[in-house]
């Protein structure tokens, strides 16, 4: 059997190790700039592959990425496998049963923000610039293929910009997320068929109308009675099976059988992962335990390798055409907003959150970049369309966290933990009573242009009127402060506990100073509740006792953060893309 | 660049995709018979690879696995970070504090259990028998792999039949993990030793001295500084990156940078995962939940693609040389049984238990199945003796859980899930009081010979006189029931409560009627115990009062339990294998 020899596997993994490396640092890097991880993942790409490191040091990424040979083929087969599970998690995040209660609004909306974008794509495609076409191919199916890819929504990048707003559980919040589902649905399902019409490519297995049907049928039958079958199946696997293997065995097999059958008969493999993960995502007996090991996985290793990889085909400099880059950007931009914008207004709401549908329905992220590149694959379009639709996808995901935020006047909630810095946390306090902690940790809050000792006085003078021990060894010591120009927090560690006077008589350990402008009526009672929220939980309480340095507290802070963030009743999808 | 045709990619899929589902079928099929999973894992390639699908439709084998162009490498690049990863697993789970915890004696029975049979082995295939080695290589390296592969334990398969009889935490249940974890890794070591002295195999990059020496250094290095690294850079990961996603990413990468490095000195991959997961499980700042997360992934994916490749490979009915089979096994079981049990009875262990040592010991699991490829791969051994050391690691493993159970007089202990059918469940009871609901109960119990209307009568009799209402919404009404063959139970749920006289003065939702023999003085004990274990979590009684039907129940149960298995408090292992 034909194998990868021994060098061929040093070379395999070095290549995987540096996608993953480079991809997690610069994933990590943009979200801390609040950009969507994507951005960094695929920068990882660029920046290994012919755009930079390819012009800096050829004979390094020919080692690693080497054109021909074993290793080639080993990287598509890992990051065709990756890509296809990235669609079964994208298609788990589409709930039907979210879309149906939306109802009326949001198809109606749907049906406007699909069609003036599509509409729009297509003339300006058909009749106009054949910019971006490779000479090959048919007009028609490239206009076709633009006008879809101008009319696509990225679900995950919309609701991990409405949970940062806190709008996830919003009227309007679920109302995106139901449009956006159908985008995504409609979308992908329209895609298929474009991809159906250029027959041939998959050695005319069929022709373009069976195709067509075949994926038609398949989608069908997928979201109707292989639903109902998955749903049926689900609780026999996991009564019988042993958990979770079974269930994750049993979505992984159909998620490649799905696929193998959706590549089979001529459209990408990766539709059959989507709808798979539909049909698996909507069954209300698919635990949230395993929903969180599968995206996890293929959120953090699998998602991030793809991407990666994606920079690694093209060189984004020499095919950067400003014109196309504006044209594309612009027109995605005026037919998604204007198409979503105007459909809302008609569906009766208010003009700044019909305004704020449209941009939130604009972020293309990740979708795109996996429409543009199968396009790509397939000859449908040219590398300069290529980036041109990449850049325009990052543009868009990027641009509707912000202007959403300013158009709904909302911001993000305050989290405590942004406040408390590596100066400002004392792993072990040695006040013995409630003042003399207030004094250690008054000094370290790091307020600035502010009399420090008075400050603390003003914190003791309001703890002796309304102490603040708020039971479950919490103590939140709090004044507005004249002069101070943000809040400021102090937080410390008491391993014995101090009386801070609670009403549940227990002594407290983990204590906050809280000190606030003195014109900011809102922001302690944010901070109150937050820090409550987050050390709600017994368990969670007594780890923070262990901690004995600021970066242990901080790691232990991103766990429990990442199970609830800001809005604690809902799981959160996969970080937005 | 070289990449997958959409037939190749059709093909790869549907490989990976009956691979997984064989795998995860004969895997369930077996754990039912109480054997380990790697079996069934191991039989399912068996079946669609030469030696069964092979001969009975040879087409159909060809198709799905080609012996030539990209498909069986992209297959082979599957495999092989799958085996790397499920390396990593086992790395982790190599506790060193748990190996020094026990010190003198584990280091003694250790060396015991490792050099009786890795000088048997020696001498016999040095001197004697050079059956199964193939014509060309060095007697010396064949008789040092043989000794070495007679040599090996395997951690997994023990800790998990550890856990089945109960004894993970008992004094002999730690001793006999800790030699464990010594004889993985001198077992390691020294074959990584072994392939080293093979040399030439990967293009002449060192000498043999060299290789050796590399070797060593690293599994030093990691051992003391990669451990030490590892252990500091993994909070401020947690702290400053996103959670899970840093850790995994970083895990992720720094395996396959180590599995690049020992293939590059001319050693296999799987040395390097193998080192990197000892240094990284070793971390106390490794979260349970990271660890859980891999190594469910891993266990259920990765692993099961690994074995079922195995069967692939090789025609086990071709290659089943009677004599060879017998020869090693016998060997192997001499060998490491006498070892291990003669020396832990030097070190003063009771006669029994020192022969449980040497059996548990003697499973060899999957690691000699791994052990046994890379041999085969390198020429090391060719295929008759490749299977004969499978059916030895298998048959061995088979072997260890009932004979510890025999000489330890253990049993594993009774689950109360293993005796409510789908007939003795009532998801909604009618009754509204305790003594209707004994009577609804007992008739569904399954109890055969007995007069089912006595029965009923002596548990309401035992109930008017005992109470069993048990507080958390749990009655568990019981009798002694003469003639009865073997404990019964019927278990039924109350939406609306029932009044069981409980101490907390609450009704009960859960009702188990549990009938025993009437010389049974222990099994109801049992069972009380087992069940308030399983119920004692609030959220997940309620979940349970939301059942509705027997399916529903048994994988309510099953993700319980795979949380719990027997004690209450250990996180256990992968799955044996």
């Amino acid at each position: 059997m034909a194998k990868l020899s021994p060098d061929e596997i040093v070379q395999l993994f070095l290549a995987v190790a540096a996608l993953l490396a480079m991809g997690r640092a610069l994933g990590e890097l943009v979200r801390k700039l609040g950009q969507p991880s994507v951005l960094g993942e695929m920068l990882a790409g660029i920046v290994l592959g012919p755009t930079v490191l390819g012009a800096l040091a050829p004979d390094a990424m020919h080692y690693l990425f080497p054109a021909t040979g074993s290793v080639p083929i080993a990287l598509d087969a890992l990051t065709t496998v990756a890509i296809s599970l990235f669609l079964l998690v994208a298609g788990m995040e589409v709930d039907l049963s979210t879309m149906f209660r939306q109802g009326r609004v949001a198809i109606g909306v749907g049906v406007g923000s699909t069609l003036l974008p599509f509409a729009l794509g297509f003339v300006v495609f058909y009749f106009g610039a054949a910019n971006g076409q490779p000479d090959h191919s048919s007009n028609l199916i490239f206009a076709l293929f633009m006008a879809t890819a101008l009319s696509i929504s990225a679900l995950p990048v919309i609701a991990k910009t409405l949970l940062d707003l806190g709008m996830y559980r919003s009227d309007i919040g679920m109302l995106i997320v139901a449009v956006a589902i159908f985008n995504d649905l409609v979308g992908w399902i329209i895609f298929a068929l474009v991809l159906s019409m250029m027959g041939g490519g998959h050695g005319h297995r069929f022709e373009v109308g069976e195709t067509a049907l075949l994926t038609l049928g398949f989608a069908a039958v997928m979201l109707t009675l292989g639903r109902w079958l998955i749903n049926a199946v689900l609780p026999w696997l996991q009564a019988h099976l042993s958990w979770p293997g079974g269930v994750l065995g049993f979505a992984l097999t159909i998620t490649l059988a799905g696929a193998a059958f959706t590549e089979w008969i001529g459209v990408h493999a990766i539709f059959g992962a989507f709808l798979v993960g539909v049909a698996l995502g909507d069954s209300q007996h698919l635990r949230e335990r395993t929903r969180t090991t599968i995206d996890q996985f293929v959120s953090f290793v699998f998602a991030p390798l793809f991407f990666a990889s994606i920079g690694l085909r093209v060189n984004f400099v020499a095919y950067f055409d400003w014109v196309l880059v504006a044209v594309v950007f612009l027109l995605a931009c005026a037919g998604k907003i204007i198409g979503s914008g105007v459909a809302a207004r008609l569906f009766g709401m208010p003009l700044r959150q019909s305004w704020a549908v449209g941009f939130g329905l604009n972020a293309r992220g990740a979708m795109e970049i996996i429409l543009g590149l199968l396009a790509l694959q397939a000859g449908l379009i040219d590398n300069r369309m290529f980036v041109a639709l990449v850049v325009m996808a990052l543009g868009t995901s990027m641009l509707a966290g912000p202007v959403m935020q300013r158009l709904l006047q909302r911001k993000k909630s305050r989290r405590f933990t942004a406040l408390v810095g590596a100066g400002s946390f004392i792993p072990e306090l040695r006040a013995s009573d409630r003042f003399k902690a207030i004094l250690e940790l008054v000094p370290v809050s790091g307020a600035k242009g502010v009399d420090l000792a008075k400050a603390a006085d003003a914190v003791i003078e309001r703890e002796r009127l309304i102490p603040t021990g708020l039971g479950n060894g919490i103590a939140l010591p709090h004044a507005r402060i004249k002069g101070l120009a943000s809040p400021q927090i102090a937080m410390g560690i008491s391993k014995q506990g101090i009386d801070f006077d609670s009403p549940d008589g227990e002594p407290a350990h983990i204590i906050c100073v809280i000190l606030t402008p003195e014109d900011d009526q809102n922001t302690a009672l944010e901070l109150y509740r937050d820090i409550l929220t987050t050390f709600k939980d017994k368990a969670f309480r007594e780890k923070t006792l262990q901690v004995k340095s600021y970066t242990e507290l901080l790691a232990l802070l991103a766990s429990v953060t990442a199970h609830h963030p800001g809005e604690a009743t809902i799981a959160p999808p996969a970080p937005g893309r």
